[in-house]
């Protein structure tokens, strides 16, 4: 769009060339044709590093999910509907991306059995057995030449302590931490940037600009540690 | 706005002074603050036909859960996320109405337990008890002075069959039956109307013009009936 065409002009090309990948949404593990297990992600946040990202120069490549804002002007787009398929979707793109943002809310668990027609309601009970999804933050940061790969915590409780200890478990150098329940579906978000300097959390703002400012960072790291 | 200014005016008044209960959208049942089972319905054909009905005159209450699209202009509009809030503004708001339509797909199981935080992914498997919700048409249903209840049946497979069972089992007058796999999500979409004279498939058309076919067969059955 036009808008899209000034704001990109009028924002410092800080990631000029950068190759980059995000994840973005929530992932949607289905019980039958119909029902499954979600959860309340927006995509607004991963949205708003993509298109972020773009204005400030990166060639963007975005992995998504289910949503509830239209897809932002990126180069490339791929949407991954279930944990499964978005690990596949990564996997397919991750060569030669120099930075991974894992923004999606991947489900956790999937069931261990689909349904292949509707699940007929008889029964007063029903038992679902999950089993656990492979983490591709974490597969992604072990490859052998990982991109520089960060990640994002929605917690409920101990956001910082929580987030400080995925870091580490995911062997990262780099994880964002928001509290879930006021961020999720909002235009606003409070974050903390946690890496091995410490952490840095930034004034509450919309998405785009929490978005510009993560990416801001983001590219001083890069700068330094080159 | 004024495009549906427009359309009201054109629209014959088939249902002028008519009070209609509508359900629409998809209900999540939380299993934490963050993660629930849900289905995908996008809320479009109960929006197309609270529209709709509102642009024929009558005066329409929505219940909606979760959906994709925008809140069409209605005189009344609850948000219900969940199967028993669902349930609760239902039977708050059916005194008085002179039909009801369900079209929500609301969650037939629910978690025994909603974690108060999110659940850590600790275990390789993960076990969901869950716990059957209560049937919102077919309690309208056996109502004392029950509205006029319409019923809508998703199904995957023997569709008019599944339909016409689910019809005599909630003892409702009228279900309409669809494809849920082709029709969720999309703007298209092909019903059949059920009832006691048989059943009537409407041809292939948007969701709008759906409700606009499902509400005029109403209006003549209940002038008929009248």
């Amino acid at each position: 769009t036009l808008l899209e065409g000034v704001l990109a002009c009028l924002t410092p090309k800080l990631l000029a060339g950068r190759k980059i990948l995000i994840t973005a949404g929530a992932t949607i593990e289905m019980l039958d044709p119909i029902r499954g297990i979600t959860n309340q992600s927006s995509g607004k946040m991963g949205f708003s590093l993509a298109a972020m990202a773009t204005r400030m120069g990166a060639e963007v490549t975005l992995v998504y999910g289910q949503t509830t804002t239209s897809l932002p002007p990126v180069q490339h787009a791929v949407h991954a509907p279930s944990a499964e398929s978005m690990y596949l979707a990564v996997m397919q793109q991750v060569a030669h991306q120099e930075i991974f943002i894992a923004v999606a809310a991947v489900a956790d668990y999937s069931p261990k059995q689909t349904s292949s027609q509707k699940i007929k309601k008889s029964e007063p009970t029903l038992t679902i057995e999950l089993k656990r999804n492979r983490d591709i933050l974490a597969e992604v940061a072990s490859l052998p030449n990982p991109p520089y790969c960060v990640g994002f915590a929605a917690e409920t409780e101990q956001v910082i302590a929580y987030a400080s200890q995925k870091r580490i478990a995911k062997n990262i150098p780099m994880i964002i931490a928001n509290h879930a329940v006021s961020a999720i579906g909002n235009d606003e978000n409070t974050v903390t940037i946690i890496d091995d300097s410490g952490h840095t959390t930034l004034p509450q703002s919309n998405k785009i600009e929490i978005a510009h400012q993560i990416l801001t960072y983001l590219s001083q790291q890069l700068n330094t540690s080159a």
